[in-house]
């Protein structure tokens, strides 16, 4: 019996059972269609990495691709659209391998009567992050299906990336002792798109933090090519992605209430949404793990960068081969912090 | 002016227009949308190379990407589903530019309330697709969206090949005198996908003619490195590939009827059904141009293979700088193959 099997008791009913939203989660559910279903039938050691990307070698140079779908909704929100997120999420998959992003390819499956105009304004924004991130969009594809057999549009992204060598990061690499750094705020993506679907407003506006981080990451593994672990807290929040790489790495995660960085507006509206930010999505962070002595070195290359200029050490791996996160609330008092069960905030991304 | 704006004098209207129907019929209206909006924004060499796959090189190896969602209704059909749709359709964009493919990724998009037991049935055919192929599907992506906010499944693979050293396949590269060929009947895809719409019953079931053609491929280019474009004649069918190549070339194209292998069950089901067979959607097949002189090699060769059995040779290619296909009818007269216009099978793929 594997660890996965001890903390999913229930497998998936392929014969009777459908898909329904929680499967597109980023939570437990989620993570069980893949492995039941996915991992599975396609059963390969690429697969079994179980990364957001998959590394592979040519002629000695260690590539890595990732894939993301973007089925968002509003199509267009405070801070971007589903343009630009759909540049900066695969790019941001190919980064948490520490790779340099080369190229992207797109994939467009359009509804029947959408507007050009607001096509126009997607690939503008989508070729613009692509531009500003110094990674083109090398060849696409492009599907029409009939008025309500889509939404709008969606975007499939992959990315190719180079990684540096001397460098190891996966979500099995983080060792008790570590140290847990985050690069920023968390929840601005899952709040401002959650406002602007319930019409909020607030006095500042909330704004998603979606970017490219492949810049941030190459200044930190350069300082420090010992980081064992980078992932972008995503579909799931920093809650899921920690439980994720506890599982892979067969260890423990304790982390700090007072230490995690969330901007007072984003924990008043999570407060009025009946959000816990900790399962927030977002698009411009990343966790990273490192051992513990570099630490304070990593941080201080994290804030002179303008995407992590409010980086903050939030946690330390621990001991513990199930694989639980912790956390120390600011009352002193200790709570488990799950996966993401159900499903909180449907296609944010 | 240039070729384009010759042939397709009017401009798309992206003020006040909307995607239609056609903008995913690989025809006329797709390449407008394709090159006055993809390819105006994002801008780059690599798209202006105009073909299926992009050429970029790492460490001095060529590599292509290619990039093809897949929206096929029905999901499953005679002959395959859109689990060995989703595999053969990216190997084959990747084997034309005579690559072997090496890796696919695969992005999912889910239908809420999809029955978990066809996506298995669905899964589990991609992976034989796969694992036959020898080209596995090394990371992916899921996201689902509500009950009616798409058709089931939508698939989209990128695949990742290698071009052997010494080629230099494209479709700017036909030159008058060049032979075409093709690896065998036309016209099978569609009409299965269309029958089993309609609901169709033949004395013979016409079953798609699905499958990998990147083994085909490597035999075709060992024997003649010299082939000058290869292409596979999908959506839009034999028409409308010849076409983009002749204006990619700036050379016309001159077919012969008589020697277009098609079935006769398919071509008497595109009779009863309206279509005209040099329009329908090819998924196993190939287009081969090469020097005349080694035409003759090259038949051999892909008459040996399994899936090239009933190669032909089915015209050539003619001094033209207007770009246009022509065809010497059974009755000797000549007609103007033009682009598909409209939207002859929609969702064909």
């Amino acid at each position: 019996m594997n660890q996965m099997s001890k903390r999913f008791p229930l497998r998936l009913n392929i014969r009777n059972g459908h898909v329904d939203m929680t499967h597109g989660s980023g939570g437990r559910a989620m993570t069980q269609l893949i492995d039941e279903l996915f991992v599975r039938h396609f059963d390969n050691e690429f697969l079994r990495q179980g990364n957001d990307q998959a590394l592979f070698t040519v002629c000695g140079k260690r590539l890595v691709m990732s894939t993301d779908g973007h089925v968002v909704s509003p199509l267009f929100f405070p801070g971007g659209d589903i343009g630009s997120l759909s540049v900066h999420g695969t790019i941001n998959d190919v980064a948490m391998s520490g790779a340099m992003p080369l190229y992207l390819t797109a994939g467009f499956i359009l509804e029947e009567g959408f507007a050009l105009a607001e096509l126009d304004k997607i690939v503008v924004s989508m070729a613009r992050a692509s531009k500003d991130a110094g990674v083109p969009v090398i060849t696409g594809d492009t599907k029409v299906v009939e008025k309500g057999k889509c939404d709008g549009v969606f975007i499939t992204t992959t990315g190719i990336g180079e990684v540096p060598d001397g460098l190891d990061i996966s979500g099995v690499n983080a060792r008790p002792g570590d140290a847990i750094l985050v690069s920023g705020f968390l929840g601005d993506h899952g709040v401002a798109i959650m406002s602007s679907r319930e019409n909020l407003k607030f006095e500042t506006q909330i704004v998603s933090d979606s970017a490219a981080l492949h810049g941030l990451v190459a200044d930190m593994v350069k300082a420090v090519p010992q980081i064992s672990c980078l992932r972008d807290p995503t579909r799931g929040g920093l809650a899921t992605t920690l439980n994720e790489i506890s599982q892979q790495s067969k260890v423990g995660i304790k982390l700090y209430e007072d230490d995690i960085p969330v901007r007072g507006e984003v924990a008043a509206a999570c407060e009025l949404l009946g959000l816990d930010v900790l399962y927030v999505a977002n698009e411009g962070k990343l966790i990273a793990i490192c051992p513990n002595e570099y630490a304070d070195q990593l941080l201080g290359v994290m804030r002179k960068h303008q995407l992590g200029g409010n980086a903050a050490k939030i946690g330390e791996v621990v001991e513990d081969e199930m694989g639980f996160v912790t956390m120390e609330t600011g009352f002193g008092g200790n709570r488990i912090v799950d996966w993401l069960a159900g499903e909180q905030l449907p296609r944010i991304c």
